[in-house]
């Protein structure tokens, strides 16, 4: 494995610009991860607002820095709602983070994901191989929200849903595999505890949001953000005794993060 | 007190197919606990899935190993989707373990409570002592969702109600009180820690969603779990300095737990 | 600083009151902080209920000591429900605790304030500084639900917002300011690790409601509150390795926290 430092670099650059200028996140989300995200976003040093209503969504993204759309505890209005909130994100050039939560498990899900991939201009879309598989029909199963089965070839699905949507895709699991549909990058941080809570793909997901917030390559971004995410889940399953105290680590451990530690902790692999 | 070696062993039993199945729990649950209890799923080796669309619930079910129906801050849209979800659960087999949340305390939670029994056939019903008895219709208070006033015979309350809906009726306090109609069990382990943090009855409820998951022998399913639960509860208090760090601790219990811890600290004991 | 020795008696004397009597504390809030709030009214000696159904929240609220409106992830079928609800507290002459979360951040939520404000009779209103100008058209920024830009002088903003609607206005911050249109008190307790987790506002207006639950005299009771409030936040810094261990350490803090512990560490003057 190739230590890359330019993308070492990015992660520190980025992490600095996230502390200096505080973005926006806003996250139209599900019931069970919104204290959660919005915790994450203040550890990392942004600031989150969770905001639903059809009469507000497209006036809070304007002052936003970037938007997550993450369908875990959907109903047809939300998924209305976020499309009003993510046209005019696009109108804007504020960035879409998209979370296929449970993509694959039902019908419902399927065809959410592919109404927001169809309507809106996706920064990334950041999944586990599952729901990745399952958005791009290329395989991958779902329980729940779970990844029952991964897809067998994760760069392939990524590059190719990637680039029939000019997005990014992140698919996250022991190894994340990120592509603009060109370029492939992976990631060797993270932790086997992350697996142990709710929540931690949807805290990914977040700390992409703010990556993306301060820098317009969004595949860097996408990667630096998962690669300070799971360098801090490495940090807090030390304090850790079980998933409880792990849960409050983590954001101890997002929080204390410092750009020193992110570049010498990152671990970023050219993948193709 | 009488040590009951078969129900001993039931738990230890259990908790190892849990373990090694994984059952997914269907939640339609309350806004306030849902974070709680997917932790507490996860932390018991089994898998959360949090869905209340009316256009999924249906499909969703169809996977899963237990539905959790908990109508603590509900409104009548989620009513319907309990009602559709439930339906779907009976016509499958899918066990489905209601949680009468402040019954007692408003008309609108008795008549839901009403409907779910009516409409449904359940499982389990696991409440406060205030919560069972307003539901049955014989003594106990409600305020909010707190029993502020237990019934005076809960062994009488459990067995007739239980009896009255073909159903298993679980009324935690002190001492765990659960029937079948004929047989009746009490559980004593739990820990006062747990009245000191909301959603520790809604979890108290998921843990016997994700017991009933893995045998179809309901009561001594949720007898099995409310011990392995109340447990994990007095594991937890010996490391918590309040509610805050009790809450962590309890789910780091919950996933430390053993099957030979739980068949060497389960406290049940037959009492007809 | 000068000690104001009945102030801090009162703190004393209302925390015992609330461990005696158990006031319930109804609350409309918003999805990211119900748990955080629910927590935070045990930890105080309190009962939470989250309620929002507009088929019982008028029967809720009869049982309740006070009311909480937070419409921070507001639409409008919630915000009907408050006003319901607000109307039988006021009929009832139980005390309503109004935080206008991301009064500023748009349209939506400046009307809602403004209806709220007309609606009903509030006994509070506590929010940050950028909040409470927006609210009373005296300057202030806020972005998403974060105050970017206080008040000139928030003693003067407090003052005339309370006289104008005969309520109390507190105005929180590194100082906390009240008024209920006459005089004005500070509060010195808090610490800036409260910035670091989301719902710490919120859970500031609920030790509010609590304390107006047992006392009639709003203003004093919501500075004894925020006083407490603030102290438990001191004695959890001490505990907390960062914004994870803050959380828990906070819920720790706020049940441990003695009416000796208030009196001896209120610090609370008078400003006018």
């Amino acid at each position: 494995m190739k230590r890359n430092t330019p993308y070492s670099t990015a992660c520190a650059e980025f992490l600095k610009r996230v502390h200096d200028q505080h973005p926006l996140i806003h996250h139209i989300t599900n019931f069970v991860v919104m204290n959660d995200t919005a915790n994450a976003t203040l550890a990392l040093g942004a600031l989150p607002v969770m905001a639903h209503a059809k009469e507000e969504v497209a006036e809070m993204v304007s002052a936003a820095g970037a938007l997550v759309l993450n369908p875990g505890t959907l109903s047809p209005e939300w998924v209305e709602a976020m499309l009003i909130a993510g046209r005019r994100a696009n109108q804007l050039g504020v960035p879409i983070v998209y979370d296929p939560v449970g993509v694959g498990a039902t019908e419902l899900r399927n065809e959410t994901g592919r109404r927001l991939l169809d309507s809106l201009q996706l920064a990334v879309v950041r999944g586990n191989s599952g729901e990745v598989g399952s958005l791009a029909g290329m395989g991958g199963a779902v329980k729940g929200v779970e990844s029952v089965a991964g897809v067998s070839d994760p760069v392939r699905v990524a590059r190719e849903l990637a680039s029939k949507y000019h997005t990014v895709v992140a698919i996250t699991g022991q190894r994340d595999i990120l592509s603009d549909g060109e370029r492939v990058l992976g990631v060797d941080n993270g932790h086997p505890m992350l697996k142990t809570i709710t929540g931690t793909g949807c805290m990914a997901t977040t700390a992409v949001a703010v990556f993306c917030a301060v820098d317009s390559d969004y595949l860097i971004a996408s990667t630096a953000a998962l690669a300070c995410y799971g360098l801090a889940a490495q940090n807090a399953a030390r304090r850790a005794h079980g998933p409880g105290t792990f849960r409050s680590a983590l954001l101890d451990a997002l929080y204390q993060l410092t750009p020193e530690q992110a570049e010498a902790g990152a671990r970023i692999v050219e993948l193709a």
